[in-house]
């Protein structure tokens, strides 16, 4: 097997997330950090230097005219994601963009066109999704495991920062609904979002959230973020028909916990009546907990963006993920403001891409 | 000081509930066990005999027409609640009925406007508020330990028996709700309730539900309950502007928390100008967990019927108490079979019956 | 298969742990509870109506005389241990007793060495090694699971009753030490204890105490015992070569864990030279936790106690177990009162007596 | 209040912990980084480039020539120790050292008594002793808030890296050791100590370990000790006449846990009688969980550095703290090879040393 390319990024963005993009590119073996890109010259200078030595650039336009980048890593603030990746997308280059990925949901319909059409990579930074816990999720699911999904219940709670520009949904379940959206097969797609809000504090927006989506299965979703709680909690569940798992970020010692205990639900309609009847059992099993490695996941995003490229497919956060979780967030929010009504999102426009 | 007098219960049903009924008046200082009744005289004499040798009735109207009955506990199926507690009253007994307290709201405003029209103790058996830790919640409530209430999120979760008849919050809510009620000043009188539920097997009712309740103050409820959960939760988050408190009922060895951590916000509107400033700070204080003594909450329950009675008091569960609850749960069932809509409670009649 | 015969229990002492074991033989269908004998025959009377209505006896030489009466349960004070249970073997009846099985080694000898020459069954009332938790840890020592053993730690401390006649060693580490003597294959046997204690109230026994007891395998055992902390810890890990399992007996949810984690140790030693060299390397491999049945130990430990007598062999906890344990309290109690010094047990003289 | 002086130190060894060293001092506004010293000048210079631009000496002589030298950071192997110091002391250095002080309990008392006689700062880097934690669990105890200490009981385990020149009490003890000393009012003076060890797997060192330590006051001092655990525990339990105090170190969100339990024992000496009695009684009080700032131990420590050498007196964890520790390490290993036997330490020589 001939050794991988080494592949070319350039960092769009050297505020808050920008540095630990960089530092990622610079130390895999996959890839070279060829630039990172900001107004300011001496914030990119300073990424540059902490990461052994990129080039700087200031203009946009000029970074994306040169031919020995193959990525742009966009970590700029959301009203910018459209345009830059479209102008990155115009030039040939693969692209990789924080959450959310537009500002709005059509816009993101706009990029992931865009890059089908030109055959690119658009991958969005699902971080959590990288995590060696939420990599075996996925697994588990995939391979059967849990049996037919039931319901996931995810709580994301904490003493929060209250964020001026957005609510608790926006900042917290971004993580959540990234994380559903990449166990669940085929992503993402709710029947309906309800989203129920407090601001017992007149803040002028959520700090206490709940989000009820069902799915086409029958199966039901449901996510508590809470910035006012004074206990952390980071605990995803997933029922299914043959096991649940519990994922508690918080427990180091016991990440993952798959436990074979259940309801056995078993209905029986007599033949030629109307009678019904149910037998109803429970499994008492054990509970078992998968070792996981230690792995940064930023580390195996990066890889996996190498790894699309070079095989010319979609990575495991698309551009598409991140447009259901974006309509996902729109419809909580049309919720909220109708008084918590069930709102159907608006779902990637699959065939008009696709064709 | 004068002794009490010592009161005569009779306990009518001697099904599931009616023996811890009967044990507890048996035990009592204030009360003496003076009748099981129940249809069924085996059952009745079985439960009569392990408390100690009360007499047994078969006949409804036979035990109401002794004068030596002060007080009946009604440990029937709800359906008979209305009528047993209709007759126990105008038979001039004190009454203590299981919850639900009747198998509608309307019903039960009769029972309670029949009990204070005839200056009777109706009690409702919330038997949960009688634990100590929720008596020391409600004490620090009342006693603006926590400051104002923010939010309450409340979870009961386990694998449960499915039920033929009721769904998971018929089944698991009313803990939650008549605690809720309990801690709140002035009781549980939601703006309105959203409920979704999930029924992922297919047995025609709900498993897996959510309850959001906006309460007039700016703070919300939310109550998730689960029969399908591998793990068993019982746990309780009230959220207050000064401290906020975790009740986890499945750690005997810390049930209650007391949090002096939160958030801080502050709005400050420069005068004169539109501009408005916000500062919001952290406290991020000590944990305090206080000593809960060991009392079996139905012992403290007939005693507090005890006082109610001998003070001509309402009880600290009284009918109204257990219509609030009622309330909240048809209107439950409304949202849920209207697809999570919010819907207002059909709230006690006060001024009616105060009338 | 025929089904076994029912057998007849007669329990002797009517106290604190009396009752219990007439309640499990009168409810076992392998047992009926032909009387229960005690001095004080309201107290007797008592226990024999509570588990259903057994014989009441004050004589324990007419007890012994009677034809109906299989096996004799003793729970009367550790003193009378010795002769209640000679005069029931050599009445010929099979002998359950509690622990400590007699109030010294050489004593105990004598019962077992009685009871072997008569062909009868004497067993110890090791109640601990009859929960599921504990049988379920016998069963993957024996099934090699573990691998060859390390080391055992045990600790079981919370705030405890300050005994009047005994030391913490005394009132608790007979727990531990008999769940150790049934794990390991062949039972507790250490080259020595070292037992260390603190007094620090001056309460003139022992309230705080450490066992150390390296066995010949290499592997070494410590037992810590405490009757002055706050929190309540009973956890007993037992660490493999190729497993290491954690019983932690107060967490419901999770009481046995089974860690596929470890050091892997290996020596080698170059041939013809004096250079050693070791490669360590460590498994990080699943944790595994098996569902354990709902049983009442007592009601386990009477089905075998039937078991042993019907098949003639020695019972899981038999009079030896018993013995072990008392040796090594004994040599505990020696090496307490020498300031730590390590003793040797005086083991079972198994010679003489298999003789 | 006039500024403080700004002090200037020398790291010596820039292996694994002097780099720690390098950045706590170049960060501190008490200090500045002068130089970082190891004969290895690549390594030297990357530690001193890392953290800011301190000068590279390769020679100990000439950087104790240097007059801008105030104090010296002594981060080499153990056997080095007592030279660096003694030359850094002469040359009239301030000095920290890692820990062990020194190889031997003798050459530890040449420091300490060099130091002193010189009016010279020995400090020794007991890092944990600065942490949060630990820094209030010291003044719970000097407030008397736990009353008269009774026991402490400290748990280290863990799968750990079997050392090849040390066993697992010189690898893990010393932390214990030094936190016990820093909280215990005259720091650890036991009676004695008996140390217990296992080495099941071979490896020719103990990597199972437990030390026993009687103190005069009738207290006990206990420290587990374990390379061969798949669970992680760092626990100190500090058992006292008034409340006990319960250091978790692995629960972020609760580390340390104050309870107001405990057994009251009262002994009554009757008059003129030999007759004793004695009155025990139980306290189930509230728990209390202090709030602890987040910040760094080492800039902890070389802030009480400064202040100690500001001040001319001595620091918190001082070189007879060091020596104690040390003591008791000796003795320890001389109750191992003596097969668990109580040895007596060698208290550091105080009246020689201050006279």
């Amino acid at each position: 097997m001939s050794e991988p390319n080494v592949l070319r990024a350039a960092v769009v963005g050297a505020g808050y997330w920008g540095p630990n993009l960089a530092r990622n590119f610079a130390t895999s073996d996959r890839w070279e950090l060829a630039a990172v890109c900001d107004l300011d010259a001496g914030r990119a200078a300073r990424v540059a230097r902490a990461s052994g030595g990129a080039d700087v650039e200031t203009s946009l336009d000029e970074l994306l005219a040169r031919d020995d980048v193959d990525a742009v890593a966009i970590a700029t603030p959301a009203r910018s994601h459209h345009a830059i990746t479209m102008a990155a997308l115009r030039a040939g280059k693969h692209v990789v963009v924080e959450k959310p990925i537009a500002d709005s949901a059509a816009l993101a319909d706009e990029m992931v066109a865009e890059a089908e059409a030109r055959g690119l990579v658009l991958m969005t930074d699902h971080t959590f999704c990288y995590t060696p816990a939420v990599r075996k999720i996925r697994e588990l699911v995939e391979a059967g495991e849990l049996g037919d999904l039931l319901y996931i219940d995810s709580v994301r709670i904490n003493l929060g920062l209250i964020q001026p520009d957005v609510d608790v949904f926006w900042d917290l379940a971004p993580h959540d609904l990234s994380i559903v959206d990449f166990v669940l097969p085929g992503g993402l797609r709710p029947v309906s979002v309800a989203a129920h809000g407090g601001d017992p504090l007149g803040t002028g927006k959520a700090c206490v959230g709940y989000l009820f989506m069902p799915l086409e299965s029958g199966a039901v979703v449901n996510v508590h973020v809470n910035w006012l709680s004074p206990t952390k909690i980071r605990r995803i569940t997933i029922g299914g028909s043959k096991r649940t798992l519990v994922w508690d970020d918080l427990n180091p010692q016991q990440r993952l916990s798959v436990y074979d205990r259940g309801v056995d639900y078993e209905q029986i309609v007599a033949d030629g009546e109307e009678r019904r009847a149910a037998t109803v059992s429970y499994r008492l099993g054990d509970t078992w907990s998968p070792a996981l490695p230690e792995r940064e996941a930023l580390g195996q995003m990066v890889t996996e963006l190498a790894d699309a490229i070079g095989e010319a497919r979609a990575p495991l956060t698309d551009g598409r993920a991140g447009r259901r979780v974006l309509g996902v967030l729109e419809a909580a929010s049309s919720s909220l403001a109708a008084g918590g009504t069930a709102v159907t999102p608006y779902l990637e426009r699959e065939l008009e891409i696709s064709a």
